[in-house]
């Protein structure tokens, strides 16, 4: 049985010296790695009641927008500032240096419903955070956050399951 | 029975005035929106062989990991310049003022590998020419090109039949 890991490629110093980077566009470019990736991220959510899909930008969307089109539910872009052109809310999150800010349309999530949240990659869960604190603003009840890979030492999973959010992610580097 | 444009939605003067912007996320994240627009993008080319899909930066992420999914394919990001990590031929393009480059990595198509590039919007084909040099250049065929949105008085359908490449739009708006 193949294994989504079999598909991801790691490139050495990207996009900074001594960063080993995770490259799911491998997974995602393969037919069998794509379908499998989609396929396991709904796994622990089967029989949950799923309402919309959101995507954090930019990789988010391409899993986000398969995701969504598995379930037959509406997609929801969470973009960095100055993207979306309706009225927005607007959250703030650390980054390495300094911070920057994630948006969502006001209508994008309507009270009451059930939003998983899915990206590429967990790290120190700092544009989870926001992404959750955005749908939740907006009345949403987050179902979920669903990611490719976790890099565990960066403390993302905890950062989120202390929220009370499930998290999923399909493989977990260590010393990341 | 429902149109796609029933889902799209006018922003005036975004994001520069005297813009109507015609905003897909309406579409994309109603349900019943988005599995149309995906439906319907691939119509013109059912029965033809799609080996990736490669969708353009950043709304034709969320649009072509749909299109790759429904299609059981593997998905090709083309991204602004800087974004990828692997090795990446580029191209660059003309914008209102100046220029810009897209990237795709060297091996995220295959030689003889049909392609059909996907984005939300058609303008004045500027992206989505580079796109298609960039999918030929790697050896790919380009299956053809395929948008929710033309604005045709921009002329980029002209500028891109005119390269031989079949161009799908789900509807057009005149005089933008």
């Amino acid at each position: 049985m193949a294994d989504v890991r079999d598909y991801i490629r790691t490139i050495p110093d990207f996009p900074h010296e001594g960063i080993l980077f995770r490259d799911v566009t491998t997974l995602f470019g393969d037919a069998r790695g794509f379908r499998m990736a989609v396929d396991q991220l709904l796994h622990p959510f089967i029989g949950t009641r799923i309402d919309r899909v959101a995507g954090l930008e930019a990789r988010g969307f391409i899993l986000g927008g398969a995701v969504a089109h598995q379930l037959s539910v509406g997609f929801v872009p969470v973009r960095k500032k100055g993207k979306l052109p309706g009225e927005t809310i607007e959250e703030a999150y650390q980054l390495e240096y300094g911070t920057a800010v994630l948006e969502a349309h006001v209508d994008a999530v309507q009270p009451g419903e059930r939003v998983l949240i899915v990206d590429d990659l967990l790290a120190t869960g700092g544009t989870a955070e926001a992404g959750i604190s955005l749908v939740e603003r907006l009345g949403g009840e987050v179902a979920g956050c669903a990611f490719v890979v976790d890099l565990p030492d960066l403390g993302g999973r905890r950062r989120l399951e202390a929220l009370g959010v499930t998290v999923h992610a399909l493989t977990a580097y260590e010393g990341a």
